[in-house]
């Protein structure tokens, strides 16, 4: 019997893992960075999940944090850490471009703040994760950089928008990553990759720097192949004038979990779930309530489609005005579907976005009042499995998504399984960080390594 | 000499003279009531303050007060107050129509938030105050309602959008009103009618049963003679969830306001301010300074002129969202000037108005980090005193009052004397209310009625 993880100790280990082989003296961060950079060299071409690697820049990096864990002057648990940052996120000396080719040539001057974050608690920037143009999409193939493939099945979505961050993390070419989620676009990856990825609270993680789909839903996330690698990567990159970074992220254990009653979204009027997957939902539920939590069926009052539409709107209309200069000035560098997706804020007129803002603070104080009684509440992340590029593009995979940008809270996805060779997902939303990646970590099944990757 | 107040020294008492004189039993809530009622039947006509007076249901209101007092159960400072209240906020029973000709025949259901508020504290609702149609504009020369004159001078604005409102506390109409303000709309009348107008921090006014002009920066506020009778009334009229009303309301003492320093705005860049009122920010500055306050010049980075375009258009666009039903149904109950204003709002597209929010937003973040060293920022209400109705729909006068908007912070308007037999006003923005309140309580001048309504 294979194991289901990486063969190599270096790469299975995550971030926690490296944690514990840094500090055991057991591996260096210049070993592991290395071996990362191989198997990027060696897995990458077919996979697409990077759009730029800056090895000289990851070995000095690893170089320093090794002399750090030599000294026992680690940063932080994450010092060492090998890292892929998604390519909307600046970093400093890389390419800039958010995944068009307008910026294809902009390389950034400083780096985000998230980023600046990360630096500060010694992670190694491996480089830059490939993602949907614009990040306005969940399929990343994107007609600049290429595609991403699933590392479960070649010639499958990965997701999107980050879904070079998700295929990364999934076939062991980082330990952990950045990625961004304006309606979904960290955790639908992480539903297509069987990873975990959580979208923190709105304004944990600092957007500057980020290139701006919607100021008004996008967020800073990260991708990890446990909670608690998501955890620590979200406490290093939490901004500088956030307080108790550690505190908040940690992933709370049961007993606080099951001292309040979670609920789960009573899908029978939603069209469009398959059945494998309110079959994993069903499943986690029984899971969660052996461990003793009490989950009771919310039917929430929510309008999924009307919220998707108007969070298409929305961020069609502030991309417009983030990519102003650029759309006029090289117009050639966005593709014709991006343009499409953008003329939908075009088309609109000013008193059209008004009510959309409207409707989503109106569908977001509804949906807040409703969850109230409750400590958090578990939904599918995506309506199904990847789909194949084909007919992926067609696909409204980020139906059930939204609901936790609109809300500014936090939802960690987590994987429940493999269904017919393709992972599925739950997601935990939550009012406090620590109770979604809790559940998550409780109730998620342990990461298991693509098998094409697992050598 | 004349005295500067009203002869009647009931009407001169004002809401916290009222409180004393309930509690010595020297006059009854049912007197008060009735001494307004037959000033608004006497002085009203000319004036033009009132859209709607309920004679009976105060009288009937009054009478419990009454017997309240009577039996030592007062249920707050202003319980009995005769009250006056804006016409876009709903008063169960009265007509609620914002001085929108397609609302006239509307009669409101149930009280807005604010006013089940105050009448939960005792307060004594007299009727309904004219207004700018839809609250868009400075003027309160209503195609509807008519005009309301100001009372320091016939023909002459009393300002808008709740020009009623503060004519009506000048008048001695009323003891203190509730206005609305989305761009200036209290702070402008209170400055054209010598009297106190305070737009409190965001939300600490339910906007619950309030036609929106725009739910981004409508705020309601209080119209009073003193800073003390606005405190009273903010204090009532607070949001049932806000905790701490009376504290956070009660005007602070020398002694706190003397603790951080201060800032003046620095007008040396601003045109169109006129030399009266630099001089009484300059006389208000020396009486702070005498005070022992310290007053430090500020040069504050931000674009008045473009605020005030931007959050016209941000209004426009949400003012037809809330009008959509009525401008389809009865677009003739919008008088053609209304419709031109709102058409700025229609011509837009969706991204100018997702620009016109984030420059708001950035407008707000820099003046917010600006003013950080400083307890509060005292500047003109308004660049100059009030017009003849010939001009004064030319004049912009809502320059200076939109920055307390877009903070969300809370600003005191005050009187700081007359200029040619009109008043001229200052206002105090601060961090906390009771900062506010205070500036003006200790910095501006008492109130004086206006000579023709003193007797």
């Amino acid at each position: 019997m294979t194991s289901a993880s990486f063969t190599n100790p270096i790469i299975a280990a995550g971030v926690s893992g490296l944690q514990a082989l840094y500090a055991d003296r057991a591996v260096t961060p210049v070993e592991a960075v290395d071996a990362y950079l191989s198997r990027i060299r060696g897995l990458d071409g077919a996979l697409g999940a990077f759009v730029h690697v800056d090895e000289a820049g990851a070995r000095t990096a690893a170089h320093a944090s090794s002399e750090r864990w030599r000294k026992g002057k680690a940063l932080s648990p994450i010092d060492g850490a090998p890292i892929a940052i998604k390519a909307n996120i600046a970093v400093e000396g890389m390419p800039w471009h958010g995944g068009v080719g307008a910026y294809r040539d902009r390389v950034a001057e400083q780096d985000a703040a998230c980023v600046a974050q990360l630096r500060s608690a010694g992670a190694v920037i491996l480089g830059l994760t490939n993602m949907h143009e614009g990040a306005f999409g969940a399929v990343t193939d994107n007609p600049w950089f290429g595609r991403t493939h699933n590392p479960w099945r070649h010639g499958n979505t990965a997701g999107g928008s980050s879904g070079g961050s998700g295929a990364a993390v999934a076939a062991g070419l980082c330990a952990a990553a950045l990625g961004s989620d304006t309606l979904g676009s960290v955790r639908i990856p992480a539903s297509f990759t069987g990873t975990y990825g959580h979208k923190p609270t709105q304004g944990l993680i600092s957007l500057e720097g980020v290139i701006a789909m919607s100021w008004t839903l996008d967020h800073v996330g990260v991708h990890g192949r446990s909670a608690r690698d998501c955890a620590h990567l979200l406490a290093a990159a939490v901004s500088a004038d956030v307080d108790l970074a550690e505190e908040i992220t940690r992933p709370a254990e049961l007993d606080a979990l099951a001292s309040a009653p979670l609920a789960v979204l009573d899908l029978s009027e939603l069209e469009g779930v398959s059945p494998a997957v309110r079959g994993a939902l069903d499943a986690i539920v029984a899971r969660g309530r052996a461990a003793g939590l009490d989950i009771e069926p919310l039917v929430l009052d929510f309008d999924f489609l009307q919220v998707i539409r108007d969070g298409v709107l929305i961020s069609a209309a502030e991309s417009l005005v983030e990519h102003e200069a650029a759309l006029a000035a090289r117009p050639e560098g966005f593709s014709e579907a991006y343009r499409r997706t953008l003329a939908i804020g075009e088309q609109a007129s000013a008193p059209a976005l008004a009510k959309a803002y409207r409707d989503l603070a109106r569908a977001a104080e509804s949906a807040r009042e409703a969850l109230t009684p409750y400590a958090g509440l578990l939904l599918p992340t995506t309506p199904g499995p990847p789909e194949p590029f084909e007919t992926a593009a067609a696909a409204s995979v980020a139906l059930l998504t939204p609901l936790a940008n609109v809300l500014g809270l936090p939802a960690t996805a987590f994987p429940t399984g493999l269904h017919e060779g393709l992972p599925l997902s739950v997601q935990a939303l939550a009012w406090e960080d620590d109770t979604a990646l809790g559940l998550a970590q409780l109730l998620g099944v342990p990461f298991e390594a693509p098998e094409s990757y697992r050598g």
